[in-house]
């Protein structure tokens, strides 16, 4: 089993994201096989500036290496650096029905957003399938809300076999729960576009800081309180080992206590939490030539695998010369 | 100066392709530098038959070499053999507004004649300016019909300039003069699509025959004709020699003969002027590894120069690391 996924180089992850999703991700590493991708060529739609780009994707490097991501265990490359993926990415093109991309909503949602109308993100979902098909990747997990283009994918996949032979491996999707909700400092869902968040790697001072000020309500302070709809309270479970969360749940319940003091609790906690990540994404900024060595290692392995899956493509398609 | 020709392996060529158009291009390889692909990647979207696609590209290389185009003058080479290309067509797509793709009137065109509406049809001229952008090319020849694609390249080129500094030349078209109406064997333009043509490499033996059925008008023998406005003198001023031209003409003038001796004479005529290219082509068919070496050597000469401007792109846009 080879499972696939590839990490938008658009930003610095927040808590929602390394509880709602990051961290399933990285436990991937350990299925038989797993490719990371850093999905630069996809970023160019929307980072339009060459050097912010070039750090976004050593930072997304950076971040899943020190969150655990491990080399040994997994493949992690910059999309960019497999040039396989783009000859694939036209050679999909070529028979991709304009009817199969214009059913794909993300696009239309993209630009009701406002992101601008350019032919990268509407033809996005072949890039998407070609990433998916050169690493004959078995599995590839996905929010909800990326099911439609692994669909997309797969008859992209099988349009293609069934016009030249079984060249391609068709993937299934794995759907991961992303639907817990995480708050962030104002009570909501944490998310980048609300302004709520707190970075995973926020220098210490400043996480400090935002926890002081997440909103609280005004009761009295001697009031017992359910802890289960305290969004502190759900925060603090996230970081905090069991007997401590167990603690708190109780002193929610007595009563007499100071959202102060949770928020307290709640900084050290992540502070904990993230201590060992934080640690070595130190030792990583430090070291610029083992993140390039990192990438170019995994660029190599990937390039393997995509150009075996490529030449089978280019083989069937006619732009080799038959094998004899 | 470069020249960048892109040929199409659709089809064979038939006379009024050679004297239409493909004459002019070959004429091209004594400008200073000279660059020719066949275009296997763009008949994707029409050859879904691997087999036929790869014949059809040698048959085109063979063609080419055989009507004069000169591998120590010109560099020749397959699209697909040079991955730069579909490297550069995702990052050229991600900066393509949708609107300026819709604006080509030549996709339109092609789903009204019936050609399948495939993703890679509506995208087509971002492969075009690829294509041209990789060799820093100056010059493009085209037909009239194909001037908006260049005027699209033109704009690609200028806006990824404006937002990442001057990375790309801006090529300048040239409109190749294909007005000349090639008369077919009915008298109406030749043309694929209305089966009135004869091939360049058609066999002598089948060419003769469709000269001896080319459509006459029934006046009597001993009448005085207009040579110019007969399409039988008109084709065969298109070959022979320009002494014997004038002695038809006077024919034609004077009245008094049939037209089975014009015909009899240009089928000759024809034999002759291609003799030479088709011996060349019977030569090549029996050396195929010699093809190959051609088309390898010429994509290494068109990688050199293709991975120098990719580069140039990749570092403007950030997927490379920053250069010390």
């Amino acid at each position: 089993m080879r499972v696939l996924s590839g990490i938008q180089p658009t930003g610095r992850p927040h808590w929602g994201n390394w509880f709602g999703a990051v961290q399933q991700y990285i436990a991937l590493q350990n299925e038989d096989e797993s490719y990371y991708f850093v999905a630069n060529l996809h970023a160019l739609t929307t980072i339009r500036d060459g050097e912010q780009l070039y750090q976004n994707s050593l930072n997304t490097t950076m971040d899943m290496l020190a969150l655990g991501l491990d080399p040994e265990k997994a493949v992690l490359f910059l999309q960019s650096d497999v040039p396989e993926v783009s000859q694939l990415c036209w050679i999909l093109m070529s028979g991709t029905p304009m009817g199969l991309l214009e059913r794909c909503v993300s696009y239309k949602d993209k630009i009701a957003k406002g992101m601008p109308v350019v032919t990268g993100l509407f033809t996005y979902p072949v890039l998407q399938a070609a990433d998916i098909l050169a690493y004959d990747s078995n599995i590839v997990p996905v929010g909800e809300d990326q099911k439609q283009h692994i669909e997309f994918c797969r008859d992209v996949a099988n349009a293609f076999n069934h016009q030249y032979g079984e060249v391609f491996v068709v993937p299934e999707p794995r759907i991961l729960d992303q639907s817990a909700k995480i708050p962030g400092t104002d009570g909501e869902k944490m998310s980048k576009s609300y302004g709520n968040f707190i970075e995973v790697f926020e220098p210490v001072k400043s996480m400090k800081k935002k926890v002081m000020r997440i909103d609280t309500d005004s009761r009295p302070m001697e009031d017992s309180k359910e802890p289960e709809g305290d969004h502190l309270f759900q925060l603090y479970s996230l970081f905090a080992e069991p007997d401590k969360v167990e603690e708190m749940a109780a002193t929610y319940r007595r009563g007499g206590f100071g959202y102060g003091d949770v928020k307290k609790a709640l900084a050290e906690a992540a502070e904990n939490y993230f201590a060992e990540a934080r640690e070595r994404r130190t030792e990583l900024e430090s070291d610029p030539d083992r993140i390039r060595d990192i990438l170019n290692e995994g660029a190599k392995k990937a390039r393997a695998k995509a150009s075996e899956v490529l030449r089978r493509a280019q083989d069937a398609c006619g732009l080799k010369p038959p094998r004899k």
